[in-house]
């Protein structure tokens, strides 16, 4: 229990300073043109529970000890996971009209400024990752991953695949292609450049992708059924959508019995893979285990 | 006339360069996810002058006599402005049906597709920059700068201030706004993108970018005549767009007779800043010069 209470601080004090730094790196809200810069701040800064930074920062730590250094590159994950919710919640695409407990950019903006605040949002992982200080063949590693994560060989193969797998009753191995591409690829991402920042092995690299790669699935399983067992106040979004547009989900495909299990499963052995690590990964273990009890 | 033939040829043989490399760096449209790769491809292969690629060659070639090392940079802008007419004729925004001829990527695919095959193009264009075979810090300096002119504080910024002034009377500084952030910005960026892979100095760096500022709002106050004056099956898109949406243009504030006069003497301005590189730029000088009497 205590654990859980140092982590939701630890976790409310890294948010704000990618908020601080973020708030910095982009344009004020006041300057020409207003609303465009307002638009992508208002999901930026609508709350969340900025995990993807986290992951970096806190992967990060595993071998550092400073924060100053990782965090523009956790300040880029979060830019660009919010330019994909931006997207995602447009008319064309879900159609959500709740997103971080606010009403979605669309909603408050219209989809012309949402679809054009997602793409500035897009623009600025790129634009903080080139001008961070970091060392160029490693800022330009970043770059290449991202992209290549981001495109549509990543996020949006997945969110593509997700939208034509609507009410068909779709193989298993679709709903992993789905799942890996949409939500862990940026999760495992996130660890990525963590450990690339902190310099870490080869070896500690294929270990945290292992980690990442069970923890990224285990994250979505436990939001299909979030879906389903969720309230929509606790989550920030709305739910049940995945059941009313037939989406291709873990608790639709297993039930929700087994879907629990294999989330369970999941998080044992991600648990597992971090005990290489000591007492150093105590926060990143604590994290792990609330993405399976998580409410939100 | 024979320039003008030489021109002609040297753009074609340019352009197929270009699609080659692209060609090349993309997924296959008949990888899986299939409909994402074959819904990019349709509006970057569909034709188009590939004018941003072309000028940065041409002005790579004021100081250089090979090609491949800006082969790259060149298809990394196209695949951006690429992004852009997607996003544009999105129908939240300017709701094209036609574009280079052919329907727009939205009308074939569906605007969800559309949505997503622009952003995959936006981040190709900093995935073939991540990974060009230049020197670190020169690929970073291009990622900035192109993240810088892409984002809300360039062409999104041009977009927005566009959308919001139609149907209203603008100040003349406000049609100036819009027409550099919207159009200049990105051709000015193409030609610095040349002289910069050059390795050209200040002196010409500063030099091509008032070329750049004159040539590129002439391409814009021209454009702006052809929706009023040109033909939508040699334009490849629609016509008469402007007016009907009460676009704040050159001609609506000027008028047409002033308008092209003050294209007229853009392009004598920008064809005297090149008298400076001799004979090296004559392709150059018949490109700007083709700028003023395209009808396309």
């Amino acid at each position: 229990m205590q654990e859980k209470l140092i982590l939701k601080k630890d976790l409310k004090e890294k948010k704000e300073w990618i908020n601080i730094y973020l708030d910095r790196f982009l344009p004020r809200k006041d300057e020409y043109p207003k609303d465009i810069h307002k638009a992508l701040r208002h999901t930026l800064f609508a709350g969340g529970k900025k995990l993807r930074p986290y992951l970096a920062i806190q992967t990060y730590l595993l071998f550092k000890d400073d924060i100053e250094t990782i965090k523009p590159v956790a300040a880029s994950l979060e830019t660009l996971h919010t330019y994909t919710l931006i997207h995602d919640d447009l008319p064309e695409i879900d159609n959500d009209e709740i997103r971080r407990g606010k009403k979605a950019c669309h909603v408050l903006y219209g989809p012309d400024l949402a679809l054009m605040a997602g793409d500035s949002l897009l623009c600025y992982s790129f634009q903080i990752l080139s001008t961070c200080d970091l060392p160029a063949p490693l800022k330009l590693k970043l770059i290449k991953e991202m992209a290549e994560c981001a495109g549509d060989q990543g996020l949006i193969a997945g969110q593509y695949v997700d939208i034509i797998s609507e009410t068909k009753t779709v193989p298993k191995k679709t709903l992993t292609f789905i799942h890996h591409n949409k939500t862990a690829k940026l999760l495992l991402l996130a660890i990525r450049f963590g450990a690339l920042v902190a310099k870490a092995s080869k070896d500690d690299l294929a270990r945290l992708e292992k980690y990442g790669e069970k923890m990224g699935l285990a994250f979505q399983i436990i939001d299909d059924i979030l879906d389903i067992e969720g309230s929509a106040g606790t989550l920030g979004k709305s739910i049940g959508k995945d059941i009313e547009e037939g989406k291709a989900t873990f608790p639709s495909i297993y039930g929700l019995y087994e879907s629990k299990e294999m989330a369970r499963k999941l998080i044992d052995d991600a648990l597992k893979i971090l005990d290489y690590y000591g007492e150093k990964a105590e926060t990143l273990k604590t994290l792990t285990e609330f993405i399976y009890t998580r409410k939100f």
